[in-house]
């Protein structure tokens, strides 16, 4: 692949994934997750909420018996196993969705997991989603955090953080979101362990084949842009959007 | 630097700069081309005209007895020099300037050079510019030409190109032109031969410190986007903004 | 009009109205509004405030026997007296003006609304006003709580809403709200009624001929989007920004 | 479909369809015209070139026995076969490709077209594609002969045009082209003449399923974009993005 | 006025406004036009076309007699009335419209006019335009010979043009334009003047109405913009777009 | 200097500096600062925190000793000193930084400097700054306080104020910011004042220079914009946004 850049050693190596509900992760993240984990990385994903209440409604549907606390456990259950299989650690943060609201003290505590973590790069949300604004608020926490874990006095004597690489992730309706895809991650050989992940979800079942859908476009799309004269071959992937500069020294 | 993709082996790499006029080049991309000569590629640079009537306004005040010839003498005798200080191949296409006009048989000369070179990435003008239209005409015309020559059934049998990485290099008012450096190349190794290259520029001395002062201040912002805990000092940089995506298994 | 969805039907159908300030569903929205009563739509004017301190400079001026509450009420009478010409419901949920807040509480009260009323489309200000920041947060206060109420965990049990769609209706000054208006709307047989509701806002006479005169430019660009081979005529229209897709059977 | 217009009678009434390239036509847009031929409208395509030397990759590797004319030859072929299965006319402008050149002849050639057949729509490329600029020539030249078509002056006595609504359709890779669907079709009942279209292009095979999974995605989407709520079912639907505005007396 | 630059001194000044068609700059620019040549400056319009194909409706429904010939008679003369009337110079192209075509003689002879007459200031279209393309190829050839009389080796000899400000005036459907108004200029004083110059444009009667309105908007929204306590009133004015920035030592 | 509003009477005028640190407006405004100064002008800086824990690196270095006041009282001496070297008032919110949080106790606060000082323009941050969020904040409130300083309705009876300009200096990576210079400021007379003020901040003696040579480099770019053939010269300037149009009766 002739723009790859080749991490030769990942030892030390951290990436941090914001979610705002705890599926998130797994339909637009999960390939990129994994192929780090490969890679040796030390991956960690936030989830925000559980999605207890906008994301879902196939739990609701059981009945009267279902409430908050059970739709909650069985969300959070799920999203365990998945990272289980991606190889990632988790960590709830439970703050509630539609709407998310994130206080100080939630935003201090991701400051918290970026100064022990110390990522090189962090995924979440696009800047813009008409369809579910819990989502750039997530995006949107990720990059306040990020930016108070570099300051020396936030906690003086802690140890700061340097300047993780920013990603969105793709969202659902990508185009309505201003989302562009100007990094795609090559995500062919931890397919199979991202369809697992996805096969958690029992409650969104229905986009199982969508994402899927989505990975083989996205892997179309990746090998046109290494041209139709690279011998590599690329099946599944996955598309970013990166938002932060990147830094050097050779361009391809 | 962590964002580094490290190129162990550029046997066979190359690079194409599509400067519209002769010293284009060395203002925006002196310190690219050199880095990458350094690491074994090989460049070429094609000047599509000599700026001669645009962008040698010292060279006609020496008086009556210039015309354009001698002007567009004195610029090809500069910029070929600079090459030669960069280690960088040169072409120049002389299809004159203020205006540029770039018809099907100098787009189709454009289409054999990227053949022929069969490059990773391509650099040329940012695609606006209100100070200089032949600035985006050239970028339009760099990237037209790698379209043709993707395609088989441009002069078929013709080995043709993948898919070569688009950058676009600073121009001089960068706000007005709507370009943004999402790509930083550290060029502090191979500073000295940029200056050197800048200097060889008789004709627009005035700008031989202000291109050494954007050095400086994207060499800051470079540093800064590494994160200040990054040990990697980097002094000199230049900025491009990549207008094609990127496909890698690593993010950073 | 080559360019009409004809509703056969609107029986059971419904839109919805929100609004920073107590006049401003009057001055943006009153032929929309006018238009779909004469077709048989339930309408519904929220007003989030009176803007009793923002947009009643006149009635403070009649001297200091008026009180935020005296102002309140004035404001409060004429946009009664203007919804009722218009055919609309209306309810006021006074949470203050210059500066407008709306806490949790508020906006679970919108998504109230929305579950009752079940509107096929809502209305509210540009996303966008650098002369009125009430205005934006009406909007995104509208479309934050038309998302939750599509979450069957709100309020587990309750009739879940489908997916109105989402106008901006026209601000002020147009183009600094990078507001467009990609929706006509004609208002020509509703246009007395418009007038009518414009006169009730005794407190901004200033703005009854500006609106008039609004009402006649986008009559003329109606038509001259609809060609001038149409034999329809449209003297007055209303302009809105529509923000989420159509979808649809047919074209034009 | 909550958010349908409802064309009683399309007596009498058209759309056009302007593709740069033969194929265009069919990946982007064969379901748009085949649910409108089922609604009773004439329908035609013009293909300005029969992208021969651009996107004929797997006919020119048949061997040297292939020239630019056996190769236009199959391409016409295929889209003939094509245009039949979607009972749309079609019309070849054989104007070459990478580069497509259009000069004033063919404009008028084209401005003729919209005369004769007085289409209520247009539908073309979107006006951005880094990947090929051929397409967004086709959608320049679609504009400007439509405006050309509407002025008097231009061959006095013919029957001018009114405003056709101009579309574009869905490219490639649609962030990259800053294309993003404001209307989906819902194309479930049209979809089996859809995909025997596509089949057609013997020379594209690699794009059969990749379209397939478009219309599946747009499908899912435009269910969305009605709500959960609403009865119908969509399984497949085309996107299109909207340039023009909307002139409408009901908005849902 | 708080925000008004203040010239005392005129003397020698002068303004330029690119016309696509000969009855543009009266719509847009009148005002404008009339209020510098009440200040001393000179003041000149070239008009690129007649307009004769594109926006002569009238004139070419007079019947058969009327000819490309008798049409373009009939506008120049509507325009030199108009000219005459805002007292200002005005020079005709004759360059043909819908579409209008501009060869690099007419740019040189534009060239020309920018270095005889040394203006501060340019105005001309918005430079994006889908209702008629003619009008941002006005602009663009506009900004195009600007950048060309700047440059010492065109003729070499004659005296180059300094950097004259760049103005978009205001074109039929703003929003659609992407044109915003960053500039409003005071026309009461010469409204009357604005008005007569209208009422030469016999062929479009249809418009009178529609620009006085226009005025009137853009006089309400500059004293918006001044701020109710101005004690200054402003009944019409024109609103601009300035392309190029403010050099300035004084804020407001 | 062509483009220059000659302000013959300053008395009684006013500007305001909303500032989200203690430092930034030294960097970024110091020069329009003194001009205005120098001109008569009454300036105020409101700095919203100190920037005790984002921009205080070296001060915290200084070892255990050192507590959020003692970097508090540092900075609150550095920015004073630099204040009274540019002849502007000064006034410390102390809100606290990284995050920076504003309640509406605060908001009134700055609407009750915006009555008293009763300004013609304000100078705040850039509306988006991906490296540091208590910047747009800043904007954002310095905008919303002079839209209530604007409401005769807030705290009635006290002189409300008109509609200064907005301005947004320079942040520190413009083109991230989405920041474009549309006005630029001659600051060479008070340079020596400028580069003064900035040495008094000692705890960023490593921004001294990089703000040194943004001076020279918006100069050279200050006279590109009046064109080399103005006699006036200029060595250092600031670059600043207008968001808001400007009123005026002459273009250049």
């Amino acid at each position: 692949m002739t723009n790859t850049p080749q991490s030769t050693d990942a030892a030390g190596k951290a990436g941090l994934v914001v979610s705002a509900h705890s599926a998130d992760f797994v339909w637009r993240a999960a390939g990129t997750i994994a192929a780090h984990v490969a890679q040796g990385y030390r991956m960690k994903v936030v989830c925000l909420s559980f999605g207890e209440r906008g994301e879902s409604a196939k739990l609701w549907r059981k009945g009267p018996q279902m409430t908050e606390s059970t739709v909650k456990a069985a969300r959070r259950e799920e999203a365990q196993r998945a990272a289980d299989i991606l190889g990632t650690e988790i960590e709830f943060f439970d703050l509630g969705d539609y709407p998310l609201r994130v206080n100080d003290e939630a935003l201090f505590r991701l400051v918290d997991v970026y100064r022990d973590l110390q990522p090189s790069f962090v995924l979440s949300h696009s800047e813009k989603d008409p369809y579910n604004f819990d989502h750039p608020l997530a995006m949107h926490v990720a990059q306040e955090a990020r930016i108070i874990a570099q300051a020396e006095g936030h906690r003086p004597g802690e140890k700061i953080i340097g300047a993780p690489a920013v990603f969105a992730f793709e969202p659902h309706q990508t185009e309505q979101c201003e989302w562009m895809p100007n990094t795609f991650i090559d995500i062919t050989e931890v397919w199979e362990r991202k369809r697992a992940a996805i096969e958690c979800m029992a409650g969104q079942e229905h986009l199982w084949d969508y994402y899927t859908r989505v990975a083989l476009q996205r892997g179309v799309q990746a090998k046109r842009n290494i041209g139709i004269t690279a011998t590599r071959d690329i099946k599944y992937a996955e598309g970013l959007m990166r938002l932060t500069p990147t830094v050097t020294g050779v361009l391809a």
